[in-house]
């Protein structure tokens, strides 16, 4: 069975990576991502990894998230802050049945920031959710495989649960990542072109139309849909003037 | 309020220790005893603590599992392996459920034995139950921190259940069903506009923008961006030629 992919972001201490690789053997899971680790392979890693050496020996390394999550359908950003985003926020057992739900779980990517910093706005812009840990507010400071542990022991629940796909989720072919960075690019080159996105002064109007159409999670008919008005708005608009 | 304790027996990595205080804080627990720790206090324990010093500094060490547990109501044990002892074994959600309604939360003991052997049969002996975390069965080594990290963080969702509503549904300010029509109205004028709504032959269109859309939710905030968009593609589109 395909399973979610976990994607550690620029981690700092290679003993975190073999403790991911470790927690996430232990819940059954083995597709473990990493974007420029600090250092990797190490022999730190491969101690905490405790025997799931096969887990680490099949990491892939990437050298950019995009490229870490590409063809994902599903994306979750694990977060330890509240953010005063619109981007929604499960807690991990909702966050299992959402990922157990989808009609792909084959092409869900989770995504666990730096240890220190977590995840940058750019990062979250390309979250369908954040996932957040019911942590102690007086100290949420959670090692980054405890926090792996957590989300893949609710996964696990919720896959032996048997949670069924949700009959409105059957055979919806959700648009992957590159199409939705293609829309993205699309939309805002066409915002420049009507005039509503100055690119000298952009602001955040990028960023909140990017939370808006991943929280509609487009499927493939959608995003053609969209990407068809902005096409006929191209057509239409005249030549640029400036 | 009073809390359950955390028992560790006969613990042989102090990193284990540190971890632990680490993951009962962030889950809000902090009455952690050991028994017969192989070495304590200790560096390695107040590294991997990463700040949760207070817990490790307010130990307390017990040369008898007894004495450690005396006073308690409710002794659980952690268990990897499968027992075949009349000793009742939960999941641990259905745990945290019999801790958080035991009359008396600060009787609880939880029991982790050592890292390698667990816990003795003599040691089951005192347990009410056990708790058993649904490991991958072709690896069900789970590191002592990582398991209590699994037990606290349900000790502490079963504790916070019914605490309200999630932090994402708070302050938005959701478009009402009239703005959603003004938008759908203002939409529609707009792709018949631009040509790419045949007006004489809308098919399904307008159904799958709604559907699109009504997923996302939009705010008010948003809701007012995407009208300007369309209000800056009317000002942009040659005037309707037919």
């Amino acid at each position: 069975m395909l399973q979610p992919a976990v994607v550690l972001i620029e981690t700092s201490h290679p003993g975190n990576i073999g403790a991911t690789a470790r927690a996430m053997k232990n819940m059954g899971l083995r597709d473990l991502r990493l974007v420029n680790p600090k250092q990797f392979p190490c022999a730190e890693a491969t101690a905490r990894a405790s025997g799931a050496d096969d887990v680490l020996a099949a990491v892939r390394q990437f050298d950019s998230i995009e490229a870490a999550i590409a063809g994902a359908t599903l994306v979750v950003g694990a977060s330890a802050r509240s953010r005063s985003l619109p981007v929604p926020i499960l807690d991990p057992r909702r966050c299992a049945e959402q990922v157990c739900t989808h009609p792909d779980t084959g092409r869900v990517a989770i995504l666990f920031g730096r240890e220190r910093t977590g995840l940058t706005n750019e990062e979250l812009d390309l979250c369908h959710y954040l996932v957040q840990i019911p942590v102690n507010p007086e100290y949420p400071s959670l090692n980054i495989a405890a926090a792996v542990q957590v989300i893949c022991y609710e996964l696990r629940v919720a896959a032996l649960a048997g949670a069924g796909t949700s009959q409105s989720d059957i055979d919806r072919d959700y648009a992957t990542s590159e199409q939705m960075e293609q829309f993205y690019r699309h939309l805002e080159q066409t915002l420049v072109e009507l005039e509503f996105l100055d690119p000298d002064n952009p602001r955040q109007l990028m960023r909140r139309l990017r939370r808006l159409f991943n929280r509609a999670r487009p499927d493939q008919n959608e995003i053609n849909i969209l990407r068809g008005i902005l096409t006929a708005a191209n057509r239409k608009a005249p030549e640029n003037s400036g």
